[in-house]
């Protein structure tokens, strides 16, 4: 077999077999397929398209490129959970307690921050103390102790994804959605977990800007997890404006921690309800989505999430003291609460604007060696439909130095639309794919 | 400038600047810019075109990343041509002293073989003592005292053309009009000639199989040529069966001699004719074709062009001998006659599989490093169009050895349709593009 062929027949627009995948990702793990080669395969396919075989043929060649994690001798049944990433999307730290709490092992792996979009892993990091870090041993110990763990992505799990997104990034490959699907289901595929519930973001704060591209990869993955054996659906999420009422890693842990105990914002709330049904409903651990709901409700309200929460912060090195009281997380020196600059109701907000925002005041990575600092952030006071006076607060800065937060002032502002008619946020869950 | 921008212009169908096509060559050939950059640029390039104007602007980019000739103190007006090269084009050999002998200064470069098509270094190199690797003082010395010159392609033209080819080769992306177009095109317009006519060749045993891509790649040469101030025109010919009556070096060079006697196949003979008219008439040395024509038939029922010819082999070291006596010329020491299996009319002649058997009995390259022989090849005793009787000789081979010559001899005979009636070729020159 020449990785000249196989190129040549994905250019001319032909599916290739599964054994030419196969061989493909196993000679491009090995360093036999030279970079050069890959990258314009990869252009190929972002321009030619793959059909849901040959896109879940390549997500098992990458998924099998590494270790492949068996979960069933540490639990009958375990849940994972993907986000494709938006602002203020904190939505892990209260869905995976919630499930977990309602009797299924949750074994997750997140990402960190890049660019305009936060990372789980940074935001349980503000937790002094707090590693997620693991090694596949302490992985597995603590979904069976716990029935909880979420860490930083193994290098031991699908490497030949890791390859290939390293060179998507600089060869202008990543916008393609079997490409996309590929890289998100080959990590869950060889995570080991049997139900996977996937939160496909769309809007201004997403990578996927409009409802169909979000419809199309959503459709890409469970199709991939349904051909590989597993349960799986995805919900189409909004990110027309910030997750919940904070951006920034500590921010967002005590944000968390409010929902956990029965607070918090409703859209966050919602939406991790509609998330963890589906999970248990997957499990069969429910008869219906309206039993799911009440049973997560439940243990919210009784402080069982909260304690599972706790427990897992406590089993991977973090302060319990500050869950205990959220105002012992890292707090910012600055604090610089905006005025409306007029009377009106807000239409629109920015989130990729908001999020990059952050991102300037030390809050996320541009770069991957980065250091962030876990304290700043922006608290919203008011999000798209509410009705402002003009001089109201509507956003507080959370800054190392006073001349940062002024430095951002007038993006923020940019990032507002006022007007003078209310509008209706869209729907926060468009519909669901199975 | 980030090449990451570039190559997604690309991919999402946008035009690049003339800046930013300059960069590219430029940090490319620096080797600022890696090849897994480049391959997805040239993957994009390919599945989503570039309009005339960004291809004349990467023609010229290429063309400046190394020496740009200026013949204009040896001569006041110059002539090149370039083949997109068939199965038995010896084209060059006639047509080059004709010109010259016309009084048109001739200074080409020319490619060796590679795959199924022939290369005029090749063939002018089975003329003993004769080189074809010439410096940049040597070739221009030849332009001035002969006025005639064939040499290899120096290094120092175009060396981004060099790399970027080397690339596309072995990443699927050399089947790209503008592409191949602006290969071919940055080497002319380096070379420094004023008048270029293309022989812009289609059919089975050519590179571009139909009429449809030749005319595409025909204009997009000749556009680059008119938007960078140089006379050109197209001629679109037949390669749907070999040119003449030969395949293989040293047999090619005696079959061009006896057309520059004023003999050889009458295919060869009116396309160099067309060929030169128009070199002719770009360079205002005739008033028009027919007058041209008339010229080129003159020099050489005259004998001119055979003298030019023997001069310029002379001038660059080969055994003059050979071209008084062409039976001096390398011989095979076997020659086997295949009779005709069955009585008909020659339907059809894959000239791709004739060129690939000369490649396998030694008188052509599968990689740029191997030696050649000669000697071997092929002499045609029917074309398409002609009669034969069972049993009628059709085809001699040319072979090292015995064993080769049977070995080769099943492929020889698939090449060839034999039908009961009778067919006419398509017309040797379709049409001429300028």
């Amino acid at each position: 077999m020449f990785m000249v062929d196989l190129i040549a027949k994905k250019r001319d627009g032909h599916a290739l077999t599964s054994d030419e995948l196969e061989w493909l990702i196993r000679q491009y793990t090995a360093g036999a397929i030279p970079d050069y080669q890959m990258s314009a395969w990869a252009m190929a396919v972002l321009l030619r398209g793959m059909d849901d075989r040959e896109t879940t043929d390549l997500t098992l060649a990458m998924a099998h490129s590494g270790t492949m994690l068996d979960l069933h001798d540490l639990a009958p049944i375990t849940a994972d959970k993907h986000s494709t990433g938006g602002v203020g999307d904190k939505t892990t730290l209260l869905l995976a307690p919630l499930v977990a709490a309602a009797g299924l092992p949750v074994a997750k792996m997140s990402g960190r921050s890049l660019g305009f979009s936060g990372g789980t892993v940074d935001k349980l990091e503000s937790i002094p103390g707090f590693s997620a870090t693991l090694d596949t041993a302490t992985f597995r110990r603590l979904v069976r102790e716990v029935g909880l763990v979420v860490s930083a992505q193994s290098n031991d799990l699908a490497p030949a994804d890791k390859k290939l997104y390293a060179l998507r990034d600089v060869t202008a490959t990543v916008e393609s959605i079997p490409l996309i699907a590929a890289s998100v289901m080959s990590k869950k595929l060889a995570a080991g977990a049997d139900c996977i519930v996937l939160d496909v973001k769309y809007g201004s704060g997403a990578f996927m800007h409009t409802l169909a591209d979000a419809r199309h990869l959503a459709q890409a993955m469970v199709a991939i997890g349904t051909r590989a054996g597993r349960r799986i659906t995805a919900v189409l999420s909004s990110m027309h404006q910030p997750l919940g009422s904070t951006i920034g890693n500590a921010l967002e842990v005590r944000e968390a921690l409010e929902a956990l105990r029965g607070g918090g914002p409703p859209d966050l709330v919602e939406l991790c309800l509609t998330l963890g049904s589906q999970l248990l409903c997957l499990a069969q651990f429910c008869a219906d989505e309206e039993a799911a709901r009440q049973l997560l409700q439940q243990v919210r309200a009784s402080g069982a999430a909260w304690a599972k929460f706790r427990q897992m912060v406590a089993a991977q090195g973090g302060d319990v003291a500050v869950i205990d009281t959220p105002d012992l997380l890292p707090t910012a020196p600055v604090q610089i609460v905006l005025p409306a600059p007029q009377a009106g109701y807000v239409t629109a907000i920015d989130g990729m604007a908001l999020g990059l925002v952050v991102n300037t005041l030390g809050g996320g990575r541009s770069r991957k060696d980065e250091l962030l600092d876990p304290a700043v952030g922006l608290t919203l006071q008011a999000k798209v439909g509410d009705q402002l006076a003009r001089g109201q607060p509507f956003l507080t800065i959370h800054a190392a130095t006073r001349a940062e937060a002024e430095g951002v002032t007038p993006r923020l502002l940019a990032a507002y639309t006022i007007g003078p008619t209310s509008v209706t946020p869209p729907p926060l869950v468009e519909e669901i794919v199975s």
